[in-house]
C-alpha cells in the first residue's frame, strides 16, 4: 500500500537524525549528544516537568513537537544557539529542509507535521512556549553537569547564557528560576567566564 | 524546592540511557543504536503509524510508554530479544531497576511512571499492544535496512524472526503484513538463514 510505503520511507530517512551532532556534551562529558538523543531527552523532560508549565498545555502536542522539532537538521545541520554567524540563513535552510523531509509523507501527514513544526518555531502558543523552554532547559542542565565543557569550548560568557535562556521564563517561571541558579553556580565554579 | 530537585536528579540519571547499546544497527550499518535513540525512534514511529493501530488508542499514553519503556535498562542492561539465555532473570533485574530508578522521583510521579511501565510490559491494553508492536517494528525495519547485520552476527534464522515478531499483529495487522514481507525479502536476499 502506497501510503504505508511513504510513511516507511520517511521513518528510514529520520534514522539520519542519530548522526547529527550538537555542541553540548552528555552529562559525563564523554562525547557530544546527537539530535535523536536530544529529542528523546526533551520529550521525556517535557513529560516530567509538565506541572511547571506557565499555562495549561496539551502535553501530547508538546511531546509531538519535541519528537519532530529537530528533524529539519537532517538537511540543515545543527545551529549552535550561541553562534550568531551560523544563525544567518538558518531559517531559510530549515524551511527548505522541512519541505523536503515532511514532503516524503502522505499529504495530510506532511501538512500536520509542518504545522506542528511551524507552531514550535513561532513559539506563540502555550504548548510551543513550554516546549521551547524545555528545549533550552535540557541543554543548560547537560552543560552544567559536564562542567560547562561546551560553553568553555565555544567561549560563551555568563551574560550570553542568561540572555539566551531568560526566555525559559515564558514557558516556565519555576524552571527559569532553577536554571538561572544553575548558571550562577557554573560561574561560581569557574565553568563559565563571568 | 525539593520536588523539582528530585525531578532534576531523575532526569540527570536518565542521561545514562544514551550509553546503553542495543544489538541492532542504524540503517546505514555504521554502528549499533543506543536506547535513547531507540526510544525516540519508537515514539516517533508510534505517532507516524497511529492510523494502523488494531484498536483506537490514546496516542499520548503510547508516546509516554515509548519514552520510558527502556529506562530500566540503565541498571538492567539491554536484553536481545532473540537471546533466550539472557532472558533468564530479566524480569527480576528489570523489576529492581524500575524500583530504584522511578524511586528517584516524587512519590506520585514514581507511581505514575511505574504504572505506565508495568502496563507496557503486560501488553494487556490497546495502548500497550500497539506500543509493543511498534517497539518490534522499528527493530525489524533497521535490521532489514542494515542488510540483516545484527541477525547475521547473532545467527538468528528466519523462522525465529517470524516467531518473535508475529505478535506485531496484536497491535497492528497492517504493520505485521508489511514486516512479514520485509523478513521474507531479507531471506530472499540472503540477509538471514532460511
Amino acid at each position: 500500500m502506497v501510503r504505508l510505503q511513504r510513511q516507511m520511507g520517511f521513518l528510514l530517512e529520520l534514522d539520519k537524525l542519530k548522526t547529527v551532532f550538537r555542541r553540548n556534551y552528555l552529562a559525563d562529558g564523554s562525547r557530544t549528544e546527537n539530535d535523536a538523543e536530544h529529542s528523546w531527552y526533551f520529550a521525556v523532560a517535557a513529560l516530567l516537568f509538565a506541572e511547571h508549565a506557565a499555562e495549561p498545555v496539551d502535553l501530547g502536542r508538546v511531546m509531538r513537537m519535541a519528537l519532530v522539532h529537530d528533524v529539519v537538521e537532517i538537511d540543515a545541520g545543527d545551529t549552535f544557539i550561541y553562534d550568531e554567524a551560523a544563525k544567518q540563513g538558518q531559517a531559510e535552510r530549515e524551511r527548505r529542509a522541512a519541505e523536503r523531509l515532511f514532503g516524503l509523507l502522505p499529504e495530510d501527514q506532511a501538512r500536520d507535521f509542518l504545522t506542528l513544526w511551524h507552531e514550535f518555531e513561532a513559539g506563540a502558543t502555550p504548548e510551543s512556549r513550554y516546549a521551547r523552554a524545555i528545549d533550552r532547559v535540557v541543554a543548560v542542565i547537560l552543560n552544567h553537569a559536564s562542567s560547562g565543557k561546551a560553553w568553555q569550548e565555544h567561549r560563551v560568557p555568563k551574560r550570553r547564557i542568561l540572555a539566551i535562556n531568560e526566555r525559559i521564563a515564558d514557558g516556565s517561571p519555576a524552571l527559569w528560576t532553577y536554571v538561572h541558579e544553575l548558571v550562577e553556580d557554573a560561574a561560581r565554579r569557574g565553568f563559565v567566564a563571568d
